[in-house]
Parts: structure tokens; sequence; C-alpha cells
């Protein structure tokens, strides 16, 4: 009886266990059962996916796409750049390793070329006509990459045309004080200018001489500021060293203005409207030649005339004099004058920019964008090809984790390959042109990585402040290379430092005040939170203001990988570093864009002007207590953000939520851009580039370099105006951060 | 033993069916259970809910907020003004039927008033300094209403305060062909003009006239134009009909530009940067000063000189002759001048915008803003009472509903009560300056009801095309006010349609391309989707351009009340049709904006301009091709949205893809602005206000106009541009429909 009733109890138990699996697993519970998207949308990062990610970095694949886009120079739009468009789109459209898609999107841009057939000649000339010295039109070859026939013989972009002659004058950097002082101890009426790189934008050299009556202008690359002072190529500069040889010459772009030039603020369509060649500002209106020093050397040491001050001269074993104008009596050159007979031509062509995307899974319609530009002058095998040989290993590691179903991002991931970035960053803006509003709505940051290794001392980043946290995170993940214990930010942080009120001691990262890359267009004219990433050489060892080879022909694969990154090390801790940082981006439940930061920042900006404006702006009655006000609205909108992050559950409440605080995260930057009233490339309140590297408001800091300082009094009304607009920029900005209702 | 088999699979079942109970019913589903907010999410507008919303709404309290809101006149910032803030408050904040919060918001603006002390005087003078005439300084008081001290004078707000004499002349309205035609008939130099209201802007009367040495300029309305010819005020006008009285006179602002005039771009804050006064630019150069037809007929009908064209005859029942300059030689008036002194000044004074919201529950980070001016000239019944009652009796619904916890919107609504409209839509304009970009990134849409009745024949609409669909469907759901059997639609559709080829024939929606009301800095300066709502006369019966009373002392809660909507039944049917469409712009699921509608306005321009301009353009080698491949790249993204939509089961699917869907409908409008570099308050590519009615790009048209049609080519260079802004601004749309990526 007792075994019955066991069995009877037994079988009941286990009748009611069936049934309690049956109605828990068994019967869906239609109505309140969760759709499969509720855990996709509350998804984070993924940080073991994302070590796994990392650690397919391979230095030595880098090396060898370096090798393949640097086989020969790949100047925009020449087959060189063509051949690097198809690499590209093998690679992104490999099925294997490939993005979700690529394709290649033209603009017709005008760029400007030195004529093959009659190359441009710099000539000194005497009174009977006779050439006493020629300037050399192609740089030495140390190796065969110089003899390639497609070296593009050295000129200066969007120089005009033209045959002058005259008197040569030595006007240091080309500044508009440097003309001031030389005006007054030369007749410039009718002269050469030399001048050497640096201090000055390239164009402007030539744009500050015309008004003097000079007819032309040469520009070389002083020794002393790219060379520590060495000169021979027997045994100190390259191919013994990184040093530039003595006949490299930089090439570059001439032009003040960024963006394709015919067409400022529209795509570059072929039935787009077109402005006419002469009215393009901020071009030189004279002709202007880059030279190497050895040729240089020779014309600036017979120069006579007064000696020229202490900050003239460069490194040259000879005084530097303003000239006579012209030559010393004594020089053999004497009575002679310079010839430039310049060829150059301007040409509307295709520029192709390359684009691929890998899909968001959950917000498709937020994009992070990833780009570098793929033109060189030359062989380019840092600037851009170090960029690219990084992205192509990254697209390629992200490429086969979504091939393999692995990953796919939560927002959607952009790559721009850029053309024609050295004639004036135009294939990233007139993209940023023809999607305007898409790109304004939709982008959550750019990550720009052009010269990604032109050294291997130190991470340089330079970016919107906001980003400062997720940088930091990526760079603590990242081995420093050839240093076997410290993290990549370890050793940022020994390099270069400051102390921040919250952080205490951290990397310095720096201010997006330039517009030397393509995150000009991002930042400048769409205000989207950008970034600008690279390694780079021990500034304390060496004056250089760049890896000496920049925008000559030695800046090849050669050079890079003996002088700069031999292994590809840096190379790989740049993608490790770079790709955590798209990673995170991309992924990240909210947005790592840290508002504190960016208040941290004002606030410097902020203390900064108050302590060089302030007293001289209130004499005139112009209060800065609306920027004060609006700087500190915004600090107060940035912690109430974080405190609203901070109490939220985010992964558990609507997505909508998450979704809010990400576009208030992603939007804060646009809120910074001037009103429309104010129509310029740069249209950003607190990021605007200005000549100076004071860290203040750039608006104010330029009228007080050209007004306040001076004692003129005639711009008061536009800085009153400026203080009003920048004021009405950052409430704006905190205004994206308070609660949206 | 079958028995106990029996109770034993009986027992076995029980407890089966009890486990099977317990498991589903007890035992939470943990992770897989669905959150209480997924719901939510998907939820669509209660149709159900909305009706009984639209059943609240009630006739008798809408009169009942007239009569409060016009008890005495209320001209921006004085205390009349200060009156409606408080009741504004006061409803808004009130316990029972008020919005989650309403506030003020100040704005330090720049009006500009006659002198109360020293009214401003016009009279006719002759040679001897005798006064003939004196033009009547204050309205005829027919009620009570005209009698209050609080009246202000007819003026020309913004006219220069001034002294002039001169010959009188009539220049018909005041264009600029009128004064063309004028100086070849007269001795323009020296002169007084007076003009009528119509065909050209109030301030264009003065600035065109002034380049003749015109020194002063009278204004009055016609009785042809706004009387249909009725004159007495012993049977004809009012307070026997609607007519405009004699002495009654239109007041104004005077001013091109909307916004405060002193900081253009700005929010006006105390400290705000203000141009120069004398810098203000699209104001009166010389005095100009509005009368009363009593007293410009026995002006007009002295004059000397030719007889003007047909097109100048009036409604008086004389000759209009140009003036010799001067009066007849017949006249009593003979050799005498006109005198004017006008005494208005400037004044910085605080203008305060109401503002009022309903906290959204889903996205409380979109937008659905609704708004009217809350300023009058005198006692605005009309204008803009009527909209204002309408508004108020919209929120006491929509509050009540909310207080009661029956209903909150997905979205928030933003209620605004914007001031010093009158003077030129300054209290709207400035806080879409001071709000720039929040508002750009969050607002689905702006209502405007400001006239909400100045008839009782049709509802008039004018808004952007993708709003026509909620529109109309909301107009289906009313009746028509005064008719049994008809919606407001019906009645809308019999009174003004056209043939849509989707849609058959609709009624006529028209365009905003004016910027008559506080839609204008909405639509022309941030590009957020707008819409103008009022019910209007029968403009086949009459030929008045706008109610008669207009901006004059006769627009009182007795003269609408009596000959407007008595019974209010029509300001009924105006809340519900206003009520249903913002609610459904604040519920819906998907955005109710429909871009094939869009499509089908932008072939209709499209197809304008070709037929006006293509060969004109072809003949200079301007292809119109990128217009019409843009146009054609829009339509083929609203058919593949539209797709999109249709095909998704978006109630069910994530709400990353409604929101998504959602941000494309939201953002389409702000693609049309014009790239940065052509600042204006008028940045829409498409509806930006010009001189005819003729349906084409603005642009374009304009340029047509002055130049075209003239046989001149000076501006085929900014037709070329043109047509490349509209063309990247019209693909810039069509790439906001199309797939995100």
């Amino acid at each position: 009886m007792i075994k019955k009733v066991l069995i009877g109890l037994l079988c009941g138990a286990a009748m009611l266990t069936a049934g309690i699996l049956i109605g828990h697993y068994g019967i869906d519970k239609s109505s309140s059962s969760a759709p499969a998207w509720v855990r996709d949308v509350s998804r984070d990062v993924d940080e073991g996916l994302l070590e796994e990610i990392l650690s397919e970095v391979d230095n030595v694949r880098i090396q060898e796409n370096l090798r393949e886009l640097t086989k020969m120079p790949h100047m925009a739009t020449t087959a060189g750049d063509e051949q690097t468009v198809q690499l590209m789109l093998k690679r992104w459209q490999d099925p294997e390793s490939g993005l979700d898609q690529a394709w290649r999107e033209e603009h017709m841009v005008y760029l400007s070329f030195p004529d093959p057939e009659r190359p441009n000649k710099v000539t000194v000339v005497n009174s009977s006509n006779t050439v006493l010295h020629t300037v050399r039109e192609k740089e030495k070859a140390y190796t065969p990459d110089q003899m390639d026939p497609a070296v593009v013989q050295p000129y200066a972009a969007y120089s005009p045309a033209g045959h002058v002659q005259g008197k040569l004058v030595y006007a240091n950097y080309g500044t508009v004080s440097d003309y001031i002082l030389l005006n007054q101890k030369a007749d410039l009426k009718g002269a050469i200018a030399i001048t050497r790189y640096g201090g000055a934008g390239r164009a402007d050299k030539a744009i500050n001489a015309a008004p003097y009556g000079i007819l032309g202008v040469l520009v070389y690359t002083d020794p002393f500021d790219i060379n520590d002072g060495f000169t021979s190529d027997a045994n100190e500069t390259y191919p013994h060293s990184w040093y530039m040889p003595p006949s490299g010459v930089e090439r570059g772009a001439f032009a003040s203005n960024y963006g394709d030039q015919l067409t400022p603020y529209l795509a570059a369509k072929e039935e787009t409207y077109r402005i006419p060649v002469k009215d393009i500002p901020g071009v030189p209106p004279i002709p202007i030649q880059p030279i190497g020093f050895e040729d240089a050397y020779v014309l600036i040491c017979e120069l006579g005339g007064e000696q020229s001050p202490q900050t003239w001269q460069g490194g040259f074993n000879c005084t530097y004099n303003f000239g006579g104008p012209g030559f010393r009596p004594s020089s053999g050159f004497k009575d002679s004058n310079v010839t430039m007979d310049i060829f150059n031509y301007g040409e509307l062509t295709n520029s192709s920019n390359v684009m691929g995307v890998i899909r968001g899974s959950v917000e498709p319609d937020r994009y992070v964008i990833y780009g570098n530009h793929r033109d060189s002058w030359v062989h380019g095998a840092i600037d851009p090809s170090s960029g690219t040989s990084v992205m192509l290993e990254l697209t390629r590691v992200l490429g086969k984790m979504l091939k393999q179903g692995k990953w796919r991002p939560r927002r959607s991931i952009i790559f721009g390959s850029w053309g024609a970035e050295e004639f004036g960053l135009i294939g990233s803006t007139e993209y940023a042109e023809q999607y305007f509003t898409k790109l304004s709505e939709r982008t959550v940051a750019y990550i720009n990585v052009d010269i990604a290794v032109q050294g291997n001392a130190s991470l340089q980043a330079s970016g919107i402040p906001s980003l400062q946290n997720v940088v930091f995170k990526a760079a603590k993940q990242v081995k420093a290379p050839g240093v076997d214990s410290m993290s990549v930010y370890e050793k940022w942080k020994q390099y270069s430092n400051r102390t921040s009120p919250l952080h205490g001691l951290i990397p310095r990262m720096g201010h997006l005040t330039g517009a030397g890359s393509d995150y000009a267009p991002f930042i400048h004219y769409l205000g989207i939170t950008s970034l600008d990433l690279s390694y780079t050489f021990d500034r304390s060892k060496t004056k250089a203001r760049i890896y000496p080879a920049y925008h000559t022909a030695y800046d090849t694969f050669h050079y890079s990988s003996k002088f700069v990154d031999p292994g590809f090390y840096t190379h790989q801790a740049v993608t490790k570093t770079a790709g955590s940082i798209l990673v995170r981006l991309a992924d990240s439940l909210v947005l790592p864009l840290n508002c504190s930061d960016y208040a941290e920042s004002l606030e410097d900006y902020l203390n900064s002007a108050l302590i060089m404006y302030e007293d001289y702006l209130l004499a005139v009655n112009i209060s800065m207590e609306p920027i004060k006000r609006a700087v500190a609205n915004f600090r107060k909108a940035a912690t109430h953000l974080e405190q609203v992050i901070r109490s939220a559950d985010l992964a558990n409440e609507t997505p909508m939520k998450v979704r809010k605080i990400n576009d208030q995260l992603m939007l804060l930057e646009r809120a910074f851009l001037m009103p429309p009233a104010f129509p310029s490339q740069y249209r950003h309140a607190i990021w605007t580039p200005v000549e100076t590297t004071i860290q203040s408001f750039p608006g104010l800091r330029d009228i007080y370099l050209k007004d306040i300082s001076s004692g003129k009094v005639s711009l008061w009304d536009k800085v009153h105006q400026l203080v009003s607009v920048m004021s009405q920029a950052i409430e704006g900005a905190a205004n994206m951060l308070f609660d949206v209702i």
C-alpha cells in the first residue's frame, strides 16, 4: 500500500514536474514574451571580441600593404592614383575579408600641374643674358624610386604660370611682418623673393609679397628647420639617415581655402557652377616655385645688402643678407637677376573617393566615419600611405569578423579613401558638401589617420575634447611598440602631458585647430566630433617640424621601413589603437563622448581669454559675462547629463532613452557652429584655426592680434558681435545637454 | 482496479494540469519576458481617444477666451500685453487643465512707437502757412473699445521721425514701376507721395520713393481694395457691416526683415551685440504714415496733374490724378503743401514669449510645436486673438486629458505664445535664433494658427506638401460649421481645389512662400516642416484681400462675434482641425509626413520652371538637367521610403527602425536649406518668398523677373549657381529618404 502510495506520489510529482516544464517552456507567453530585438538594442561593446579583433592586426600585412601602395607615385588623378583606387576596391570587395559594400565616387575638380613638356625653370642670369646657375629640376636619385618617370617635378600647385625676372631678396618665412621689415631694407619693386617654409601658409608667402611689387617667390626648406642643420648627402642626410637630402623639395598646395577651388560649398559635379579661375580667393597672385636647399644655398649665400636679423638666419654656413636687392658685388652673380619660368596649368579632372561601408545592426542610421586620403605627391609612403596601410589592415580584420558572422557593429561604419587631399582636402570636402545634411544629422564621429607613423616616440592625438576618454581607453589597451612593459597610453603620458583638474596627470590631447588633413571639412564645416591620430617622433631630439622627407621624392617604402618603422610594429600599434576607438564608437550602448572633458577645455579657453582680453574689453564696455555664463551653463549641463546617464539603467529601459542621450551627445558638436549668417568654411565657434598657438577663443584671438594689441579700435563692434556669437553657440551647446524638454 | 487506475489517471492529469498552469503563469520567464516599454514604443494614435478630445472642444469657452483676451488693447510690451501674458501663464499652469510646465521668456527687442505726447500730424498747409486740413489723429469711436486710451495712434512702425513738407503726388501702390511711371508725369523732388496699401511691401512704398527725392509717404487702404467700394459709415461700413469705416487705418511694421532689427541671427539678450540703428536694412529711409480713406479721399480728389491710368483708379468717386505735383488750381488746396510731422521713436524693451510644454512619453526629444502670437495692434480680436482663443481651448482640452491621466503624447508638444509679432515676427524669430540647434535637430513640425477665423467659407491651409495628408485626414474628421452634412474637408474642396495626378480632385493647400506670420522663422530659417491654418471668407463674394478691420481699432470682440463668427462655431471647427493635426503629429507611430506629396509639388515646380526658363537657359549653355535629375531622384527616393514603410511591421520590429524612418521624414526638410555660404533669413531652396505668384523655384523666378525677361544677361552666373544650389539641395533631400546606408 505504502509502495502504491509512493508510486502514486512519485507519478503525481512527475506529472506535476512535467506539467510545470511544459507550462513554462512549452507554451509561448504570446503577448508578453520579449521580441528577439530586445536584447540586441541593449548590447554594449563586447570586450572579448574587441580583444580578438585587435589581436588579429598583423604588422607584416601592414608592411606589405605599404609596399603595394608605394610601388609607384600616386599623385591625384594619375595612373598611379587609379591603381590605388583599384587596390582599395579589390580589398574592400573581397568576399572573405571585405566590407558590406564598396564603390567609387568621382568629382570633377580643378587641379594644378607642372607641364612635363616644359618643366618649370629657375635660373640666375647675368646682365648679358648668360645663365650662371640653373636650379635642379628634379630631385637627385638615391634609389630607383626617384627615377620613376611619374615623379612629378617639384612645383607649387595653384601658382600661376608666368615668366618673371628680378633681383633676389631674402624674405625669411614670408610673413606679413617679414615683408614689412624687408621693405625697409631693400627696394622690392620688381624683385624676386626667396623664402623658407614655415611660419606662414604656403600661399601666404606669395600673397604677402605681391603688394610690394615683388614679381615672383621661391621657397625652400632650410636645414635649420628640418634637418637639425645637417646638409651633406655624403654621410648625413638620406640615404644615410631620415634627413632631407640637399636636392629634396617639399611640394604642396598653395591655396588658402580647402576643397575644390572652383565650387565652394557645392559638390563638384560635371554641370556644377564654377567660379572663374581668376576669382579664386587665397591663391598666389604671382608665380611661386619650391626649390631644394642646395640651390637655396647657392642663391642666399651670394646675396648682398644688409645682414638680416638673428631670427632670419638659418642652417647655412653663411650670413643671410636681405639682398641689395640682388647679389653681393663680390659675388660671381653680381648684377645678375633670378629668372622664373613657370609653366603650371590648371585642369578639370575626375578625382575619386573610394567608399566602403559596414551596415550597423541596431542603428544603421548612425555613422562612424574613418578616413584617410589616398593620393600622394610622389610615392607617399608616410603621407598618406602609412595611414592607408593601417586602414587596409583594419578593414581586413573587421571585414573578416564580419564575413565570418562573428561581429556586426551596432552603428554603421563608413570608410573613406579620399582623393586629391594634397591639392587641398578636395575629396573629403566634396564629400562633405555633397552629403551635407545626411552627414550632419547622422555622424557620431570622424576619425582621421593620415600620416599614421612618422616616428616611434609617442601617440599623438588631436581631437574634440569629448573624445579624450575613448582615446585614452584605447591607448591603455595597446602595448607601446618597442617598450615591453608600457601601454601606448603610458608612453604618451611620459612624452607629453598636462594636469587636468579632474583627472590629474594625463596625456595631452591636442585641439583640432588646424586644417592640415581631411578632418577639416568634418569638424570645421559640418561640426562633427573629429579626431586626428598618428605616431610621432621625439621632438626633444630634433627641431624638425615634420619628418624630413615630407612631400619629397624620398617619402618611399625604403625610407619608411628603414628609418621610420622597421618591422612595422608602430604601424601595428596605431592600427590597434585606432581600431579600438572605432569599435568603441560603433558598438558602445552609450556613446563614449564625455561632455565634462569638453567643459574642462571650454573653461581653459575661457580662463585664457579672461586673462588676455577682459580688461581691454571692459574699457570699451564690452562685457565678457555672457561667455562666462555660457561656459558655466555648459558645465552645469554636462554634469547634469552625466548624472542622468549614471542613474539610468539603460540596458533595461526603453531603447528610446539611450537613443535620446546618444543624440544629445552626437549633436552637441553641431550646436557650436556659428549661425548661418556667418558663412565660411570655418563655422565652428571654438576650434576655428588661427595663426597663433594661444589657446583661447579663435575669433577674439584673431582680432586681438590684429587690432587690440596694436591699439586700434576699429573692430570693437566685431569683437562685441563675436562675444555674442560665441556665447550663443556655447549656450546652444549647453541646451543640447540639458533635459530635452 | 479500473477505478484505481482511473483515479490514478485523473490525479495524474490533475497534477499535470496544475503543473502546466503553475509553469505557465506562476514562474516568470525572467530573461525572456517582455519589458513594460515594449508595448509603449509601438503604440499608434488612439482614434477613440482623439475623438473624445475633439468632442470636448467648446465654442462658448472659445468665445469667453476671446472676450477676456480683448478686454483691452494688448500691443506688444504694453500693460495690456502683460495682462495676456498673465492669462496664458494662469491657464497653462492650471492644476486641473494646464500643461506640464509653462513659463515666460523675455527678449530685449527694438520696437518703434508714436509719441503719445506729440501725436503724428498730417496737414494741408497753404502758402501763407494756414492749415487747411488736418488728418484725423485717431479712428472714430463706434463702441467703447475705440475710446480706450490704450488704443495706439495709427502709425508706421520703424518709420523714422521727421518733419517734411511738399507737394502731393499719387503713387498708386508705390511699387518700383509705379514710381517709374509717376516720375515721367511729375517732378518728384521734394514731393510727398500718397500710396494705397497692397501691391508692395509696406516699407517698400517708402524705400522705392526715396531715390526720386520724395520726402515723405502717406499710405491708406482704398475702399476698392478692401470694401468692395463701400465708403459710408452711415449705413454701409462698420458698425453696420464688417467693412472698414472711413477713419479706419491699417497699422503695421514697416520693415523688410523679420525678427529683432538690431540683432540679426542672434537672440536679443541684454548684452547681445546690436547693430547701429542707422544700419538697419530694409526700413523706410523717409517718414511714412498711414491714414484713413476719409482723409485720403480729401487729398486725392483734389490732386492736379494728368489723370493716372485705369489700373491706378480706386474706389473714390473722383478721378485719381498723378498730382501736378500738388493740388488742382481749381482746388481749395491750390498751391498748398502737405506737411508730415512724425514723432515716432525707437525703444529697447522686453517682449515676452509664453512657453508651455507637454512632455512626450516615448520620444520626449521630438517636438511638435504649436504657436501663435499674442500681441495685437489694438484689441486684435481676429489678429491674433482668434488664434489665441483657439489655442487656449485646445490646451485646456489636452491639459484636462493629461491631468486626468487619460493621455500623454508619444512626442513632446511645445506651445508658443509669441510676443511682438506685429513688429516683425520678433518673438518667434528670437526663439528660433536662441534655440537654433535644439529646434533644428528635434522638431517634427510647426503649426501656426494666427488669424484662426476671418470668415466662415472654408478652411485655408498653407504648408509644406508632406503635411497635406494629415491636414486632409483632420479636415475629414471635423464637421464644417454651418453646414450639416459636410466635413471641413468637403467644404474646402468645394471652395478651392486642384487635380492631383495621384489623388484626383482634392482641396488646394497653399505653399508657405510668404513670411506673414510666425511660421516664417520655422520654415525659412530653421527648415522645419510648417503649416499655417485659418478659416476664411468667400473670395468670390468680395475683393477684400483680408478682413476689413485688419490692424484697425475695429478688430474687436464686437466685430468678430457680430460679423465674423457669431456663435463661435467656426472657431470650434478650427480648434478641432488643428487639434487633430497636432495630436496625429504627436502620437502617430510613423510620422504622418508624406514624401510622395512632396515629390508631386517639386515636379509641379519643375514643370513650370522648364516651361518658363529652359529655353532661355539653354541659349546661354546653362543646363537644367541637374535639377531634372534631382527631382527624379527625389521621386524615386520617396517611392522607395514609402515601400519600406509599407512592407515593414513597425509595431513589432525594433523601435530603432521606426525611429530611423521618422528621423528621415523629420529631417527631410532640413536638407532643402541652402549651404551655409548663402546666408539669409530665407535659407530654404524651394519655399523662399518672391514677389510674384508664379509657382516655381523662387531664386530662378526672381532672376527671371529682374533679368532674363528684360533681356539683360548680367546675372547668368548667378542663375547657373542657383541651378547648382537647388540641385544639390534637392539631391540632399533625396539622400535623406534613400536607405540610410
